[in-house]
């Protein structure tokens, strides 16, 4: 490909980044040539020539110039049928919409294979940190062990407001929402899901296995109350919204997404405000650390640039990992320790811990710091979907040390 | 390439550490048919099949088996002369000798293009840390600004022992040698010519320029004393050596490696003991920062396995900034902000400053704090390499708050 012909479809805030850094680096090995939009009148903060825009997708996909499709739209349903519908003709595709991707990856695999096309999506995971990349090319052949991090900048801009100048959650929550790191409906950061599509996609990277969202348990920071606020500073530790997968056992690995009690030692400790940070894990290079801005618009917008730039060599993601023989499976057959507060719900009860390390009574706030297995949490969702319980994953050896 | 049959140059360290992860991956794609070493008779921590090891080179070249040469031989010269045979014979090498690269690579660049072959040395630069391949492959397209960094595992450890443990400038080498982070003959990491090698290479596929070692300031920590430590804590700063490339203008840059006074809040305060840390900065994502282990035979050689890998799918860098018509030019003609301790050696008339902020004079050790150009540094090296001075860079924003 001498020069890529770029059809846009959205053109909201990173649409609109990456129009402008395409202008501002004067690129000449890739133009937008169309921009596919749901409703022309709608007034936008870049202005583009006349006639660029269209609300018909058929002048991108009919235009045999256009040789690659951006997709940066908001819907997951639209999301996918613009981007199956790029495969399925032939032309290749950067995409952006994460939920879309980790929801539909078993198929889109299959419709690269068979049209003979790529779909790249680096911007889906992490804004501007080359996670995706990274996993396929450079930690392929290295004896992978884990991948941890902070995936969303919402909520961890929100628990950072929480932890280091002392508002509340509602304050917090509320600062997000002005600064537009959080959607006026912003469930989808605070309750894990946008860090589960992530880590879904990050699975498949990291150890070649596609895992659907419903079996994965996740757990947000909605719930969180003062009085977990104060156990945490208590201990010295900050509570973080913590997605990881970890090979268990040579055949085995699990994977969950869940508040995690994190030590001043670790390095997603210092990870704060609206940044991502990705621990990867080897046997061989023991740990490498990835940090950058994971929300905004020039960010994503940059890392869609890297996607197209890839396509301009023919760059595709190549699956390795799903072709091994050996890759492990997954299992919830493992046991976490964690600490769960509760007021009126009857945790000690309800949940079945196979140890417990500490009971603590009082009004309005007990908590119970004890060992339980993954599967059993994915059990009683129902149980901890009550509003009045917070649940906190301890890395072992801090229950060990404090108590 | 179906299978990567390789013949491997070196069995120190990094070479045993290939072998072994070989070994453990189980990997069915690449194995080591080959292996030459200078004394055969050497005694080696792991032992091999008989007839795995030659003493000839031409049993690798020879073999019409082999389609990958890995070159880890510690001598540049011989090294250099491995690397450029195997090249001109078409055949792809992977390579660790960051010193040999950074003073040969145009000859290195025009030989892979000449012989339609490929050159990949990612493990060079910052051990298990992919510098390389992400600024060659993910920051190509964007407004790259700054790449800097903790580029050198040894003299890190060592100012971490004199920072965080409190432990004199001696001892700490000491240990450093002990644990096999330093060589006997420890210049080289410590008076900063590693950093500055890797310096070299990160330039070349950053910005896609090649600038000769001797043109670039080079200033390592061998000249440390107690009163720059003493310093360094009134301030509440670290004293890091840093290497560092940055655009300073839209078609200038400069680069320099020496010892900088480094604020708690930057990135690179954090990266101690053997540790490498590189901050990429660019108009769009800001600041990345990649955290890893620089040194050590198995962080290295997972670095070299993954260029190995790499070429199982016909990988090769590129160079594609080299292209670029509008490469930004070297220059040295920028003042810096710099903290020059001495005693006998006379810097106040020896050394030009275009202004000074501060004047100190005690026994033993004076000191200046003022801005100088950097040609003036690369002009008066003589001055600066008595052993009574030592020179650290003090970014600007550090003189303005405290002076």
């Amino acid at each position: 490909m001498s020069k890529i012909n770029i059809g846009l479809f959205g053109f909201g805030t990173v649409g609109q980044g990456v129009y402008e850094v395409l202008r501002r680096t004067k690129n000449a090995h890739a133009e937008i040539r169309r921009i596919c939009v749901r409703n022309l009148a709608k007034p936008r903060a870049t202005e583009v020539p006349d006639g660029l825009l269209t609300d018909r997708a058929e002048d991108i996909f009919g235009d045999p110039d256009i040789n690659l499709i951006v997709e940066l739209v908001d819907n997951a349903d639209a999301s996918f049928s613009i981007v199956s519908t790029a495969l399925s003709r032939g032309i290749p595709v950067v995409s952006g919409s994460k939920a879309m991707i980790a929801r539909h990856l078993p198929e889109l695999i299959e419709l690269q294979h068979r049209h003979d096309t790529a779909l790249l999506y680096d911007a889906s995971s992490c804004g501007s940190i080359p996670v995706i990349r990274n996993l396929e090319e450079y930690y392929d052949n290295d004896l992978l062990l884990e991948v941890k991090g902070i995936l969303n900048g919402s909520s961890n801009y929100i628990l950072s407001r929480v932890f280091d100048h002392g508002e509340s959650y509602d304050d917090a929550l509320r600062r997000a929402q002005q600064l537009g790191f959080a959607e006026s409906d912003p469930s989808f950061d605070i309750e894990g899901y946008d860090a589960l599509f992530k880590l879904i996609i990050i699975t498949v990277h990291a150890l070649g296995r596609f895992v659907p969202a419903e079996d994965v348990f996740t757990f947000g920071i909605s719930h969180l109350q003062d009085a977990d606020i104060r156990f945490a500073r208590e201990k010295g530790v900050k509570i973080k919204l913590v997605a990881q997968v970890a090979k268990v056992a040579d055949d085995r690995f699990t994977m969950f997404v869940m508040p995690e009690l994190v030590e001043k030692s670790k390095y997603i400790y210092s990870v704060d405000d609206e940044y991502n940070g990705v621990v990867i894990r080897g046997e061989c290079y023991d740990r490498q650390f990835m940090f950058g801005k994971g929300a905004g618009g020039l960010p994503t917008a940059s890392s869609i640039l890297s996607d197209i730039m890839a396509r301009l060599h023919g760059y595709r993601y190549e699956y390795k990992k799903m072709a091994f023989s050996d890759r492990p499976s997954y299992t919830t057959d493992i046991s976490l320790t964690v600490y769960v507060r509760y007021a009126s719900t009857d945790i000690p009860s309800l949940l079945d811990f196979t140890g417990t390390t500490v009971r603590h009574f009082s009004p309005g706030a007990n908590y119970i710091i004890g060992q339980v297995k993954l599967s059993e949490l994915i059990a009683k969702r129902h149980v901890l979907g009550a509003k009045d319980v917070f649940i906190a994953n301890i890395p072992t050896f801090f229950v060990e040390k404090d108590n």
